[in-house]
């Protein structure tokens, strides 16, 4: 048995198990060395531990694609002030701050916040600290997808540094973390920097994480010097492919979302965040999806949403779809729990986001408490009526990460403490 | 001592207070006789409980403004059929089937749910039940406002009729319950019934609660048949008043955003509802406050929410000003908190909703876990990254409802059995 995986027999759950039927089925889950084992019902023999699965649901582990965890220290910071203000005055300024301690720090608290909600992978791009984030999440026990964001718009930034920093950021992948690249966003690199992470990124078959229309001031500066779309400069810089992972993607032509399904890339949706820095576009996924991109979900850093809890994402993403077009089944459930699970485990092509025989053990127990209760529809439920406290377990590679609300992997206190010393700290430097 | 009144002290907490300064002090509070006693640095003397508050907030108890517990059990049913198929396929018809006995099942359900969610208040509009929903808020311990929905528009409703079983509704209010009039809306209630519903609650001194304005087609009926709009036609029937609270509003000019301030009405904004079911429109909170209205925010029900978590819907709240004004800065979190809080009490005219010597016993506590952590604004953390998960202890009147997460009012495992049970008895019906 390799170190940390241990076998975990789930007796008499309610399994969601996103299979390609979309079945939901009663019974057991066998865990062994990583993966799902069996499911079935009535399974026999023993398990280093077993949990006793009545009255709660099995859900494959949310997957999180968009994260920001070295920013959570600056959660609630400088609330108030209009978003440039924010920015300038506040955001900005303090994360220059930031030590490779507080990266670590915040990212720990982050991947805490995670699992309590359920979340068993993420992906995230931060500014520094690549290796202390790699470290976080193999302490932590989480899936972590981490990429250094790439700009070299910005004052004392340049082509070069940024693809030698690029370079050095890829760290060894094991079972848990893996290394993408991330040219942060088609305004803040140039065309040569977007090309070079592009062609790093296809002879290393690495994922490319980038933000792409977010607000309508950088689409129009995109039309306005390019004299093209973002999308189609995107595609020209060779950046678009089944490797890409877009966050936002919201203020786009029809034109547009056809390219990026064309293409097959993964379309991240972040509806709190856009909400909340009042960007004014709903992104419309369910024309993504129809066009053939792979829609996900992710809650953005904790500075802009201010949690990272998939539950309300999901959500909040059926509920502003059914708005956004007068249409109360614009997007059922059923495909909210898809974009935060199938398929963000497919945009970083690792086989979860599924109870299946085979498939990787990310498997999350939820209580059904009053919030779940009568059980009319169990998905209806989990999108819709779900929160953190139903989140009672979670098995992240076959490893029991949290245990009756239990995390067991860090000392919860001691993270706590440190984040809040830290961002202290930072807020006095 | 009266009857389940209980000494408190609550030690060493950060409390938000919602006091006039709406300041924020670490200290203590002592409860006596279902009212706070004393805020206070080390306060001294026993009480029959002490809370260790350390790394906690005290917050004032949530108001949930618009609720309709009956439907509880109806949460997730017929979920992704287009609105009308179902209402009328799967809503309507199961609601017809509801006994008594569902209703106070229902009620205890939803009750658990927000008590589990920090609520201490809630505003109950129903289509039966008044005397079971009146006895489950005593048992839960949770204060309740209820009003049957009144409507001679539908066939096999008439006026006389619901005049009688109006007056018939009103039971004897006592510490935690309260009875109100509630004339459905203008698009089911005669004129008259409007003007009778409006004269009795004047004559008694009642609350009346009433839908306004949810959607367009409600709004072009009203004008069409009436050539006013629906806050005209309201105002000239007599509902319009300081105690009216009218849920949903969100179809509206300014003309009737200012008469609604003019009249001091209180306004309820349900925004998770009003997204379920695509109604189109998003409540122009701010306008009205700065009318004169006195803004709430309601869940509504189950059936098209999904949840009853305030901590939700003030999220929601913030976050759709900031989209529909396309202005980071257009709602701050400290709005938000006071629509959840001191002014639904006003609402209901009891004096909570703030955490001050003299005010009713109404407080939650939250343990901060990673989601609350750092702490650099209280108030930002509750508003946008506060979960059900959070919330440890609560207190209505003075009287401990939940002690560490345990509720201890009443037996949470046979309710959530009971109601299951219920739901599946009435969808076989």
């Amino acid at each position: 048995m390799q170190s940390g995986m241990m076998d975990i027999l789930i007796k008499n759950a309610t399994i969601i198990t996103q299979n390609a039927k979309r079945e939901t089925l009663k019974g057991d889950i066998l865990v062994r060395d990583g993966v799902i084992a069996e499911v079935a019902k009535g399974i026999a023999g023993k398990a280093e531990f077993v949990l006793d699965g009545r009255g709660k649901l099995a859900l494959p582990g949310l997957v999180n694609m968009h994260t920001h965890v070295a920013m959570t220290l600056l959660r609630g910071y400088g609330e108030g002030l209009p978003l440039r203000r924010w920015l300038r005055e506040k955001i900005w300024p303090t994360e220059e701050k930031e030590t490779a301690a507080d990266a670590h720090a915040a990212a720990q608290l982050a991947m805490l916040e995670m699992i309590r909600g359920g979340t068993t992978a993420m992906a995230e791009m931060c500014r520094m600290g690549v290796p202390e984030i790699a470290r976080a999440a193999r302490e932590a026990g989480i899936r972590a997808h981490i990429s250094l964001g790439l700009f070299d718009l910005l004052p004392g930034r340049a082509l070069e540094g940024e693809l030698r920093a690029m370079e050095k950021s890829i760290g060894e992948p094991d079972r848990l973390v893996q290394y993408g690249v991330a040219p942060h966003s088609p305004y803040m690199c140039s065309e040569e920097l977007l090309r070079g992470a592009a062609r790093f990124a296809g002879k290393r078959k690495l994922r490319l994480h980038i933000h792409v229309s977010e607000t309508r001031e950088e689409v129009l500066g995109i039309m306005r010097d390019k004299k093209v779309s973002p999308y189609e400069y995107l595609d020209k810089a060779g950046v678009l492919g089944g490797n890409a992972i877009a966050a936002h993607g919201s203020w786009v032509s029809k034109k547009e979302i056809a390219l990026a399904g064309k293409r097959k890339i993964s379309l991240v949706h972040t509806p709190a965040s856009n909400l909340k820095l009042a960007t004014g576009g709903i992104c419309p996924v369910v024309e993504y999806g129809s066009a053939g991109a792979n829609v996900c979900m992710g809650t953005d850093g904790a500075a802009s949403n201010n949690s990272l809890d998939m539950f309300a994402e999901m959500k909040l993403t059926a509920l502003l779809q059914k708005h956004r077009y007068w249409k109360a089944d614009a997007l059922p459930p059923a495909r909210a729990l898809d974009f935060a699970t199938i398929n963000g485990a497919r945009a970083l092509g690792i086989d979860s986001g599924r109870i299946e025989k085979g498939a990787l053990a990310d498997i999350v127990l939820l209580e059904r408490g009053p919030n779940l209760t009568p059980c009319n529809d169990p998905v209806s439920n989990i999108v819709y009526a779900a929160n953190p406290s139903n989140v009672t377990d979670v098995i992240i590679d076959g490893k029991l990460v949290m245990e009756g609300r239990r995390i067991r992997t860090l000392d919860e206190a001691a993270v706590l403490q440190r984040a809040e010393d830290a961002a202290r700290e930072m807020r006095r430097r």
